[in-house]
């Protein structure tokens, strides 16, 4: 049995390499760049107005004739003589010979001719070619995570694929004689199968997509045959149930037989303390305990930092703060304590029901309270550690 | 042209009625239930084994013979007579006569036979029917928007299918004659389009999924004519562009043409001053300006909370929060700005690149500083409202 510290320390350690897909930008939404992108055009890439008004070459007239139109999208560049303008309108070119647009407001027009009230300074409203980004210029750097601006920005200069860090694929493999699937009458002894669609939506909420469920007997050989076929396929391998010592609990064994190297066996942690993390080549294996609340915990605490960290994001753990406690907590157990919580503004109130078979109190909490496992008491007004959770 | 503030309350007091849809709770994550859900089960449904060990009834006895076996899935409920005990797993029926389980690690066993080392209290170790919650009571209100832990409840509670707030149906309709699709070679006068995509990825990562884009040309009759097909099957409308005052924007006589109520148009802001709000049956149509940066400060402040509102979200605004300011800001506009900006602890710099064209300071910024229309001068060390825009 290793702490807490030394358990997060190990999964820290981990990935070694990484790798990167390419995919459309209009599905890299939350992805994170793998590649420096450099601009493949000047932005704007031409000289654009920045208003609706009239663009002419600076000069002491103060009256213009109109002679042509430019509008938003039409490619000719018209030559002006002295004393003449274009009408133009916001993100039309400006026409070469011209340097300056005056606003619509600020003239008297009166049929092609145009008096300007307010002269404007000269190359006023326009805006320069690569005022944004010039051609070969970086866009964006390797590591930045994509948020819709930055697909915006990316598709403005015309990129439409790009390399990211691969999201993981991962495999949920559920054991348990006595799990049943939602949907069936319950038969006697037997409860509802809940961890596989409990850790698939704690998957989507970081973005992995690619996940198969995959429900096995408690039986050492379909186990065992499970394991091998998803080790060579995913990246990730979580597994509900199965790892405790009971005389059925045959994950473990399954696993050492697959040639799954034991990173860590049992966190002196409650709830949890049955985990187990291993790897084989580049799939990384988490089997966590069966009870829902104690999986999801061990998923919050482990497991999404290290699929995080693979996907390329920068920030992978769950936000931490200290807060006052308005519960008090006694910790006799010698081991780290995370409770389910309420954190509302500076202060937690740890929730009833911690059992770890209980979901109930985890769908109303926000919060996990962290006790460490030399702490024996917290009192009312005490400095505690909190974890946020997301929603 | 009205104020920010009132331009908020408008939307604010949309919508007037909400709608819900049945979805499959494994589809169900981050959406709000529209009905209470009442338990359809006892939970645990039978009486639990909490351990790994042995079941008998509390005596005087410190000697048990084991006459059976129960492992988790196991339907058979043994009948134990006095001195007998059964071997038990975590999770299994607890025979209806026996009342305590021992923890394997406090027994010695020799054969069929165990010799108590340490005796629990009667009743230790087993979870009692319906100890997380009974048949008939209430599991989750109304209101309750669901994380992977409120999924997994409901899921071990055998609930298959629930009723949510209806994820609002969008179309994205992008106007403008200078825009290209990227992928293609920029021609002369020429954009690349991408506000749409940038929208796309704006409402999916607020949960929305239903997403049409349609381009269409600065063309009256186009425009009206998609303005009209879209608004008898969408529930919100994004329109991109074509709502200024140049002899091209036909966006807000083609939405008055079709009936389309109009419940604000202009507002004293910058970016976003031509931002058209308004409303035909359950429609909700935002016109936005056509420049990005426009155009999603827009979506942000806007349409996002109602967007939120809609699918029964409570909160529904992006975070505001008091810093202070590490940059000089002159605000002689008479208007509200909203300036791209990154905020660190307690402090918030304005970026470089405040032109409404410029998508790029946003891919960068983390927040947006809020100037009031009253405020002329912010200096250094002045505290500052900021929004924090996700990621």
């Amino acid at each position: 049995m290793i702490s807490v510290d030394k358990a997060l320390h190990i999964i820290k350690s981990f990935p070694k390499e990484y790798t990167f897909e390419t995919v459309e930008l209009r599905n890299a939404l939350n992805l994170v760049l793998f590649e420096d992108i450099f601009s493949p055009i000047n932005m704007p890439p031409f000289r654009q107005s920045a208003m609706d008004g009239y663009a002419f070459r600076y000069s002491e007239n103060q009256k213009f004739t109109i002679v042509e139109e430019s509008k938003a999208g039409d490619g000719h560049n018209y030559v002006l003589n002295e004393g003449e303008a274009v009408r133009i309108f916001t993100g039309a070119l400006v026409p070469d010979n011209a340097d300056t647009v005056i606003m619509q407001e600020h003239v008297e027009r009166e049929g092609e001719i145009i008096q300007i009230k307010k002269m404007p300074f000269q190359f006023a409203n326009i805006r320069k070619v690569g005022e944004q980004i010039n051609i070969g210029e970086l866009a964006l750097k390797k590591g930045t995570q994509l948020n819709e601006a930055a697909i915006g920005f990316l598709a403005g200069l015309g990129i439409t694929t790009i390399s990211v860090y691969k999201t993981p694929k991962v495999a949920i493999l559920v054991t348990g004689n006595e799990l049943q699937k939602p949907g069936t009458k319950l038969e006697l002894g037997r409860i509802y199968e809940s961890n596989s669609i409990m850790l698939e939506a704690a998957l989507k909420s970081i973005g992995v997509k690619d996940i198969e469920l995959i429900r096995v007997k408690d039986n050492y050989n379909s186990i065992k045959n499970r394991i091998k076929k998803t080790l060579s396929t995913k990246d990730i391998l979580l597994i509900s149930g199965g790892i405790s010592v009971g005389d059925y609990d045959f994950v473990r064994e399954a696993l050492l037989e697959n040639e799954v190297e034991e990173l860590f066996y049992k966190v002196n942690q409650k709830p949890g303390k049955p985990l187990w993390f291993g790897k084989k080549a580049n799939t990384y294996v988490f089997a966590l305990p069966g009870n829902p609340a104690s999986a999801l915990t061990c998923f919050y605490i482990y497991a999404r930092p290290l699929l995080k960290k693979i996907s390329g994001c920068k920030n992978n753990y769950l936000q931490k703060v200290k807060v006052i406690s308005k519960t008090v907590i006694n910790n006799s157990s010698g081991k780290t304590l995370f409770l389910k919580a309420h954190l509302e503004g500076n202060s937690v109130e740890v929730l009833q029901g911690q059992s770890s078979a209980m979901l109930y109190t985890y769908a109303l909490s926000n919060a996990l309270i962290c006790v460490d496992s030399e702490t024996t008491e917290i009192k009312i007004g005490d400095e505690v550690e909190c974890i946020k959770l997301v929603l």
